[in-house]
């Protein structure tokens, strides 16, 4: 026993959950998009969020403790992150991706022992087994997935505008593209660029409602299909954004077969999602969302982006590139 | 919009419970105990622990990336900080704090937005409000909750041993001892003290069993009582680790004044637990464990140490200070 060795980052990690929980609710009761009318006292904050007088203060303190919020003499408001992501008035709102998280996963997760000891998903699917067809059946829950997908590619969309050549290209499909953000990111900052969003046709109303609001119409498109069952539609680049994770081995094979036979020569595939360093020791949010696949799917995992180059090699793709994005992101590129 | 804001950290706090549950079922399924007889390889700790082969490289990988286990060549190991505080054969074992969350608090926090809308607690005792008649009448409940408070307690008993003053004084007794971790702690740093713990009959098995496999039953002994219906024993010191935040104002101030009257002239009260800073703006955890309190017991809540400094007084104790003792923990004394 050394004084060196301490029980802090352990319980750090281990009591994780009170910080996460409280973020969760705070965005479950609107305080962000509250607060981002103006600052707001306790007493006023209390009632319009309907807190206990027991809870609120408290709860408002830990929030300005884990610089959620910003509290100066009295009155609480929102930091610049938090007003810019989790006020819902706002085109940058991510908070759907937490609301998913704390409407389904945080339970979800609840069973996670369990998932490792029987290798079967613990989600609202445990006995059908089909976590796309649940989502998909009901329209409400569709729309928050639909929305959290949207919370979760913000920054990358952002990154593969900045990073990816688009002036060698003119055209591209986002495939499974929920509510539009990687095409509304991609086509706003390249005015020549031509887009569209591939995806079942119950998220169209949902996509299109999203594209209008953002003023995209014009240049970015919904096509509707099966990735499984049909063909990919073709463009001069497809994107496939957190959608190789969600299926197993074989099912991920299938879709780059059908990525490579829908491109041109010279075309690109890029995937991107979390994609785990190739030692496995470093990028733990990646590691877990592999865990979180084991809660929601029968069969998906992370991987790394030499096991991805690995299967576009196979899969016919001449060429291919990795390069980071921004914070766990990373994006493969493969070239026909 | 800018650059430097991103939802990073937003992300981070809010899939804390991703990081928080996957080290909370590694404790649950005894992989640090495993681990602490030897580096294992993937297979044999697989086969071991009853890990699923869809689910177990992703698992222990990912504590990998939470630099809870080394990894050499495709052994895993324990940390130098899991290896002492997470195996369940050694007594410097602080797990049992991580099996209560894991068992109980992660589910009862699944209904946080619940307690903040409504002020009432969200565990087992939802219905009854009674949460230590609960615990205590249940033995294995009760067994894992002592252990868990010896998890809480043991950096702040190394660093009460190390501050306070012991040399001035030759008795004390710790007020809701649980297993005794304190009154052992103490007792082994200064051998000149005589030490008792004081808690409810029920404990008294419990506790002697921890102090004989400390070797410290010649120096540490249990005094059996209830701090509400009997007089507080008396000593040279009294301390009220995570006692007070259990408790609503007038029950915390039924305790210091009982605490004073047990006092002699001269004597001392330590109170110490994850004190709130008096801005309540920095102790994150403080301000979490005050919610916990929220979620556990109906009236309790965490305090600042000018809020303690003030009870104190009203209870006549003539001087009191304040020190930090480790991470979240503050120690305020009072002297008689």
């Amino acid at each position: 026993m050394t004084d060196a060795v301490t029980p802090a980052d352990i319980f750090k990690v281990g009591f994780g959950f009170w910080a996460s929980k409280t973020l969760l609710s705070a965005v479950e009761l609107g305080l962000f998009t509250e607060l981002a009318r103006g600052p707001a006292d306790l007493v006023t904050l209390s009632r319009g969020l309907g807190l206990h007088d027991r809870a609120g203060r408290d709860f408002l303190d830990a929030l300005v403790a884990l610089k959620m919020l910003d509290r100066e003499e009295g009155l609480y408001g929102n930091t610049p992150e938090t007003d810019h992501f989790l006020d819902r008035a706002k085109p940058s709102y991510v908070g759907g991706l937490l609301e998913m998280a704390n409407a389904r996963l945080y339970q979800s997760w609840g069973a996670l022992t369990e998932a490792l000891k029987t290798g079967r998903n613990q989600n609202e699917a445990k006995e059908s087994g089909d976590v796309f067809a649940e989502l998909y059946a009901d329209p409400d829950r569709l729309r928050g997935f639909l929305a959290a997908m949207s919370g979760v590619s913000l920054g990358a969309a952002q990154a593969i505008a900045a990073k990816f050549p688009w002036k060698d290209h003119k055209t591209f499909v986002d495939i499974g593209t929920a509510q539009g953000m990687v095409p509304v990111t991609i086509a706003r900052a390249h005015n020549h660029l031509s887009g569209a969003g591939y995806d079942l046709p119950e998220v169209k109303p949902i996509f299109d409602e999203f594209i209008a609001w953002h003023g995209m119409q014009e240049r970015v498109k919904f096509l509707s299909g099966n990735f499984f069952t049909d063909p990919l539609p073709t463009a001069d680049v497809l994107i496939m954004g957190h959608i190789l994770h969600d299926w197993d081995l074989s099912q991920k094979r299938t879709l780059l077969e059908k990525a490579y036979a829908a491109l041109p020569k010279g075309g690109a595939l890029i995937v991107y999602e979390s994609i785990i360093d190739d030692a496995r020791r470093e990028n733990a949010f990646g590691l877990l969302m592999s865990l979180n696949m084991l809660i929601e799917t029968p069969g998906g995992f992370d991987y790394t982006a030499s096991d991805c180059v690995s299967w576009m090699k196979e899969a016919g793709f001449a060429e291919t590139r990795v390069q980071h994005l921004v914070g766990p992101d990373t994006m493969v590129v493969g070239i026909k």
